[in-house]
């Protein structure tokens, strides 16, 4: 799929040593935890107004673009407390049974 | 890194033709899209509060274990609406400049 | 007691027909209901965090001043879907025998 | 209006002496901060699902029983953490002049 998650992490990571004026991210850690996990609180809902507008017929991209906050905020928290996401894929992967056969997985009732 | 998340689409894929009682996520496709945003909130909430025990000095795993949660039933609620996360990726790509290029994107201050 | 929820349903009523940028109250309505559960969702994460805040020692002002500002705009919210908090209250006295009689509550294992 | 919430304060500070499989409330006190939380916000969601489904044509009981519900369980939450929802209704008549006034409150631009 592509390396995307892996590489905003180190992007999520270098910014910790940035000025807290430099770029968005950087201010939030600098605002601190509570800011970051507002931040993940808002995008979550923005995320399900955003679907709820999908099913009654509104516009696709606003609910790629909620999930993309949400996702990146959460990256943001993970880095924050000096965690990578890897171990959230891994987590996944755990759970499904996704190493390498999704054939398998697809065959487990507990998914 | 990431083809956890286009392995996992798949299976989410697959369980769309599956009978609601064969499965966690058969049966979330069934109960309807409010079911699923409101496993969604709850996985943001459960996120959030284990990033403060962390933060008091908590369990990580937990952390680590709420955030699959959470981007798990993000996942579903993108298949439930025809979508899949490659388009949010491709949003995070597209913001942060990261198609293959880590180190230009950590000169752009608007991250 | 709670004359409070019933005379800022009377203000909120009346400021459907204010100008947009004569209020907080009325900018909220001008932006629509989205803007308003956002408003919701918001202050619902930032009352979760002020609530783990005071169960570590932190400031109880903070957790007064944010439940206050979730009730205040789930009221906005009811006042825009053209509902009043009394039937709310109404709710709540229905389930858990509140007519006047505290103490047959308080014998309900129900509560 | 009416004393349904210093009612419900009362039967809540009872049930702190309730054994633990007695009530709702007295399992809620037991299972500790977090699951009062995870309420908290799993009935804010419901709350905002339920608003956008009445804004679709939906039904309007459902809105007013989530918001009863979210109300309640803030109400568990300030109960835990010690505190009486007086000081809510204290802090929203400080904001919005409401002491009696509601005619001086309307004349207000900040609510």
């Amino acid at each position: 799929m592509s390396d995307t998650l892996a590489r905003l992490a180190e992007v999520l990571e270098e910014r910790k040593n940035a000025a807290p004026d430099s770029s968005y991210v950087a201010s939030l850690y600098h605002k601190g935890l509570n800011k970051i996990l507002e931040k993940v609180g808002e995008e979550a809902v923005e995320t399900i107004l955003a679907a709820k507008d999908v099913a009654a017929g509104g516009d696709v991209d606003e609910l790629i673009y909620e999930t993309a906050d949400l996702w990146f905020h959460s990256l943001i928290m993970l880095a924050a407390l000096g965690q990578h996401p890897q171990a959230v894929l891994d987590e996944l992967d755990r759970r499904f049974g996704l190493s390498g056969h999704a054939e398998k997985a697809a065959r487990q009732p507990s998914a």
